[in-house]
């Protein structure tokens, strides 16, 4: 499968697509419908839903919503609220666990630069709860956090240096925020993705490392990501898909041709554009223009949610 | 023609692909061949090949070259001195002429930064020689700058801002650079367009305003521009087409399917493309990820050019 | 008189010191105390207090708040109204009336990019009102806006700039955003100025140029501004002053040294201090650290109060 | 001791002004004189030394040069030689050396980026060496790097972060850079101190932590830094001092006032001083205004210099 997508829900409808079938073995899914927003709740419960998905065994949570896209403070506020109701029944609300919030991601690549944006604007505790000798306060958790930069960087695998301070400073989680790659520019920067899996830094651009996760880490790991770029490959995988569906209706069924075209493989139509947009493929990223906004706005909206849910006696 | 481009080497493209021709009336092309680099001489002479082209008469001159996408101090001197040798070709070497350095563009919306950035580097001069009463120097040449920002940004018509300026100024030329899109994604940040025929603000972008030109301004003006994008649309369409020229070849001549395919028009195809990259078409730029440092590296080149032309005598 | 400030009341402050009287001719003085704000309306109304003040005639509002220099929503909220009230008094709540915005300094020198970040966040309308040809509507007014740079930057007067542009675009009146320089730290970065009486642009860092005032532009120019720096030589003279006025108080009435303290005048004293600054002192200043931040801050206060007194319909 | 510097030979002179004396127990100084540069070696080489200095044993190198306040290349050239020289004196020649670079600092604070901004323009390489299973090459050494960011940012000691970091990837030298406190204005942004005794994080700002040495580190510590502030209290203090002298030298000796003068302490004047600017006292700086520039360049000069020293294979 080439589609380049980290997120689940579409990888369940790759999946539904290529088999015209809604459901997958091993993978449960509930909807909620609200006005403004849609979040739909993917568990991937068995090794084979694992497999069939290409993602670990977890609860994949995605709120969709074209909130996300105005700068209003209501819009941004009814989206806060949104976040942080699904990150509470994640976290419950135990003032006694300690986090470890980790921006992945370049800060110098603007859609890259969710992560440690997030980071910058969350409020960090530690320092306080150890300046004062205190384990527990009724207003606020204990919160560390670090955008260690990618291993171009930093000469480092982001896995071990979050594993070095998992081991010096204990927290009870990991909270882990990346930008992501999407399917479908209608998703871009109008969508948050929760998830219990972990994350692997990195795996967005190619190159797969160390996953976040509590096997390698041996804490809970929460990620959040919102996409912000597609492939070049994939849009117009995607975009040639709907030219060539309209090129078989326009056509006649007992054309040789029709057949043609319809035996054309998915993996042959990616292979032929990835080889005409080659040498740039790997790096040939779609945004929006105004992706420098669309990046600032996900980041308050993901660092209010959390200081809302982390630190509940924050005005 | 819904093909986006704002190199003219892209138009004469665009045009012989469609006329299977090599010779446009009113339009000469001169070609110089370097061992890393590659520069085309259009010159637009007649109102027809005006009109063929879509461009206004005058000299565009297209620096290409792959010597531009790398960061080292040999490829950067290499560039800049090809770009300073045609900028001499244009200007000449009077150091008694003033010029005004317009950077157009949004300097918040990283590919569209070209021309603030360039003009952050330019040395500017006219304030000293306004305090030492000179008019002329052996070294340096007097030079004013301003980057207005865009439409949206100030309220007011770029072209009537620099109208203004002018007016007060009164300088013996404009050099305006800008951020220009291609129809190529292995032109971006690979081409330096140098004109002189003026240039329209926001064209690129779909709003076209007042266009920068003798005829407005009542002075040379002289445009340079690099392509930072591909729209989304125009990317796709390219794909497309190469993707459908390979259905072709694969089909059979009695299918009515051939004919089917041979029959699509570009403007057909485009539009369609165009409509399911809806809503997102006009605003879809496709760039290469490092697009910062790359505008920044153009930013460079196309600054010290301008310095080593204007101010001979500088270090 | 050496000390550096830009602010009206300091000069008042710097009088009433050397003279010992509350008092100046022509010159009225009005105050309003809230509980966490203090106002205070200066009025030079005779060219004997223009002197006096070494300031132009008109009205100098000041408004002093510990409030700006708290970054919660709640005491933001409080310093937006405060602004905004001082602004309707000024503008009144004629919608038919444009503005032209100018962000005077240099966004490249943190303490002096006030004013392009304050345009940066005012709400630009002029082309929108050109784009559907309105020449009134009932919740926004037309502004237009720029920041064109220090003269080392355009090398052009920035006066010349404005003026230009105020032929161009004829606005009913100019405000203008520019960082000041305080004789007091307590003063920096809780303080805003606000006058009716123009500005010159580089006056704060010891280059006068053309004012903007009503006589030079032809519309009424109202400037907002706040201290954002202290110079060095300032700081130190009031430090030594207060040091002698210790030393003072220590000595004997019947020593010889205690006349000789007395007798130091505050220009060999600012002397003094310069001398052992030299050769920086044009240049050093004397910030918070946390200079970037406050900056910040004071641009969202004063853009959100034009924004809503410009803007009322604006949610 | 209250004069608040960084730079060893800072605290040299101060000894020596309160002693009248030029040697130290236990100190050894050597000079070197150039053209257009000076540096000073202070090798500490008793704990007697090291107390009455109070700074760590070990060497520090001061270069002070005027080249560093100029931009153009041919200083930049001479600067980043005169410490490329240096450092090749410490670290030697051998290729097979890894090193952990390290940034301290806050890169939200003009004057305190200093650390970040220069290792993010240092060649990484390790990720290179890992990749391809690397230990050794002729043209590069094996370099990893991090900007934690502060205290306040990350929660966590900068001293834990480091340690951890050792810990996992056994670096034979870690390089720390970092924005010092310099007694005297001239110093500021002209000066480059490399020492082999460490550092200690925030120690600058008042907030001493874990110092990052070879005792807590395992490994040698070669800390360069560069002063760029100079608190405002120390300036003030300073001034006064040349004040009073000043003062005193104008008195009679037979004044009881000449006396109380005279008898007027260090800690007094700087207690007094600090009254008078507080509660600002412990943030409010002295810099430049051109401080983004003058950091830049500083950063280019080390970054530049230890690329060569690190990796002399470098173009």
């Amino acid at each position: 499968m080439q589609i380049r997508t980290d997120l689940a829900i579409e990888m369940k409808e790759v999946f539904e697509e290529s088999r015209n079938s809604t459901s997958i073995n091993g993978v449960e899914v509930e909807n909620k419908e609200f006005e403004d927003c849609k979040i739909t709740i993917v568990e991937i419960k068995t090794d084979e839903g694992s497999q069939i998905m290409n993602k670990d065994k977890g609860k994949y949570i995605t709120i969709e919503s074209k909130l996300m896209r105005y700068d209003d403070e209501e819009s941004r506020e009814k989206m806060i609220e949104y976040v942080k109701n699904e990150l509470i029944n994640i976290f419950g609300t135990d003032k006694h666990k300690t986090t470890l919030i980790i921006g992945l991601g370049n800060w110098n690549i603007t859609p890259d630069a969710l992560g440690p944006k997030t980071v910058s604007k969350t409020l960090i505790t530690r320092h306080i709860f150890k300046s004062y000798h205190k384990d527990y306060d009724d207003d606020f958790s204990e919160v560390a956090g670090l955008s260690p930069g990618v291993m171009g960087i930093t000469g480092i695998e982001t896995g071990e240096i979050v594993k070095s301070l998992v081991d010096i400073i204990h927290p009870d989680r990991v909270i882990a925020i990346d930008a992501l790659a999407s399917r479908r520019m209608d998703r871009v920067n109008s969508t948050i993705q929760i998830s219990t899996s972990g994350i692997t830094p990195g795996k967005g651009v190619g190159n797969a490392r160390m996953t976040l996760n509590k096997e390698n880490l041996g804490v809970d790991v929460i990620a959040i990501g919102v996409p912000t770029v597609v492939d070049a490959a994939t849009l117009t995988t995607d975009v040639l898909e709907i030219a060539i569906d309209n090129l078989i209706q326009q056509s006649n069924e007992n054309d040789s041709f029709y057949n043609l075209l319809k035996n054309i493989k998915d993996d042959e139509k990616y292979q032929l554009i990835k080889e005409s947009l080659d040498p740039y493929d790997k790096n040939l990223i779609v945004t929006p223009k105004d992706i420098d906004e669309e990046i600032e706005n996900a980041a308050i909206i993901i660092s209010e949610a959390l200081n809302r849910t982390l630190h509940p006696g924050r005005i």
